[in-house]
């Protein structure tokens, strides 16, 4: 069985890096779990789809698609059916990704699938007002993101911290249950921690972790952190 | 080693049917690949995306994702790497399927991904003008496939055969490369046979296999049929 | 000068039928300008971009436009511009109709764009959820239509209230100043009374005046029975 | 009645500028009918949508819409219906720009419903390849635009000849009627003169024109280029 998430969290999104593709999804994965089980922080990696199932066949910590379409079963050639991502192990997906945005309706629709499948829902938001309006629709974690700051190295949680606690004041009026992540720029163990400490619940990472030159060393410094 | 796909062909779609998700998936490729092996019929089989590494474990027959996206790697998250599914296992592609259309320079795009990573690429096209202007680009295959037909048991190849030979006739004035295969309908071994006759390599075929209550019986007949 | 829209209110949606285009879209706005100062209701009509102009012209009643796309003046070829819209005469929008949905952020965008533009935003929504996500992004009037009555004659007032009851609930907790509206199977003064009843601040109607034999009797019918 | 395209050609396409939105765009479309009056070359000119009626009732020289959706008449609340636009006065429209691109089997419906409609089909096209897609589906006039030279002010025709003999080659072997223009970066007569003398027909321009401190002696140095 595949551990759960838990927080504080740190979910590392594999995007369609060749560092992170393959093999090297699986390598990275285990890297994931040993600073998983050795803190143990919650760690969560997001590989391809294609590689989903080698990754969860080889980890035990969380393993979650990077997109799901608002599908049910049946002729719908060259899409991403939730059934289809569980059974290979994944045990939820991003959603509205700033690389793959989607129609207000069809993430209500993918939050109603992912729940009917006992799936996690992480709804990715631009800014604020997007968290909000995400948090009336009930996912259970939201994870906001500055999309002029993801790849960057520049931490949102230092260069933009009033996008978080703005994000934080707006979305609890609205849902007082929804776990709230952010992302963007985070690049060392700080940036995690200064996270943390304006009220977040763990972070949503990439090329910090996929594209460092050693991503294990990095991925501890960050679980590290969000004991501070 | 996996198979190439050779003529002539039988390329068997699982969309994102139930009956072809996860463990399914490789039951129905297994007994594609015993019809493939009983009949020396080349049988291709395009399971999902998550579903290609187990597939392809599986199976020594040709694996096909459905769709592949027109991008290199890098921050691309929620879309399928042609390097992804390669290293999964998969031997080439579907593109720009009635179900997954997609932009003209994307289709361009895609073509030219595929050949620099040696994989097949497959360009569904709608009608005989679509067909043409398809190939141009120069893909390993092009299926044509009336979408108002797809998932009707109503075989293209009877109730429109002015459709396949205006294919041909418009393609190969343009190509005479190009595989040409028909799809959409085909339920029955004489459709296949028509097709062929009418003068395709292949037929490209979904819920007629998927959803056949028995898949070996119906493929074991499509098989045949191509040796009429 | 243009009238503003004030409630109760009556939005005709023009979409692209013929017999609203062109010197037809004129013709259809006058007579609907003639209902609205006869009644003192507060009419607008949504024509088609090219119609914008001449309708703006002919009526003084509100104008608005059908869609606006989320940008700045540039190189955005095809696209539809707040600035060209308003030059045009329309006083503002709908937004993320269901047959023009769009992404989250996007909707973000264009109530921000709309609001610098001094434009007023109506924000279509398939559901109370969505109404509910849309309320946050402070719209000026969000408009709920179920999209499987659309079109149909069988009104969302009458067939399912309980939608617009929800909505209500669900919208007024985030929201209380955004004007709410339904749509969809409007067809008969009672389904306008229906629709006020349950506490919507007026309708948003398409088919059920633009393909009436008399389009000018049904929407008179529909004046007078927001006065019931 | 407008004019006709006819070879040389110059078309101005307005993009979204707001120099060329509104009364604006009435403006710079006098300004091309000045020149081409004066010089007898013939000039289009692509307004926004929203424009379109009032620049064509300003001038007779040719008016275009820049995009025009794959529909018929009906339910498509906020798209742009062919009838819509040749009723307020277009000849024809751009299809597929760059910044507009479309699916395959939705160009090859446009052009039908533009024959239909008796109106003029200006498909731009990115590569040789594309264009030569294109051309089997027999449009009256292909645009080859690199979309890396767009908005440069580095002119096709100098910094890419090979691009655009490339693509008369191409196209001439599946089509011998089509008019073929290029564009991208042309800022100078010179630009406009070894555009046609590298065999194309004419020219598809924006930000030259329209973001030039004097539009109308720009517009008439390529018009007078057309003749050398």
């Amino acid at each position: 069985m595949h551990e759960k998430l838990r927080t504080p969290m740190i979910i590392v999104n594999f995007k369609t890096y060749l560092e992170a593709t393959g093999r090297k999804a699986v390598d990275l994965a285990k890297k994931a779990e040993k600073v998983s089980h050795e803190t143990n922080v919650s760690v969560g990696v997001a590989p391809q789809f294609a590689d989903i199932a080698a990754v969860a066949e080889a980890v035990a910590i969380p393993v979650l698609a990077q997109h799901v379409d608002p599908i049910r079963s049946g002729g719908y050639t060259g899409h991403v059916l939730a059934e289809s991502v569980k059974e290979a192990g994944a045990v939820g997906t991003l959603i509205n990704h700033s690389e793959r945005q989607l129609k207000f309706s069809d993430i209500d629709q993918i939050i109603n699938i992912m729940h009917e499948n006992g799936l996690t829902s992480v709804v990715c938001a631009n800014n604020p007002r997007i968290s909000a309006a995400v948090a009336t629709l009930k996912p259970d974690i939201i994870a906001i993101e500055p999309p002029e700051l993801i790849g960057t190295g520049i931490p949102v949680s230092k260069a933009q911290p009033e996008v978080i606690t703005g994000t934080i004041d707006l979305v609890r009026k609205i849902n007082s249950d929804v776990i709230i992540l952010c992302g963007a720029g985070i690049s060392h163990g700080e940036d995690v921690a200064a996270a943390l400490k304006l009220g977040t619940q763990g972070v949503l990472v990439a090329s910090g972790i996929v594209k460092a030159k050693d991503p294990y060393a990095v991925l501890r410094e960050f679980a590290d952190a969000t004991k501070q």
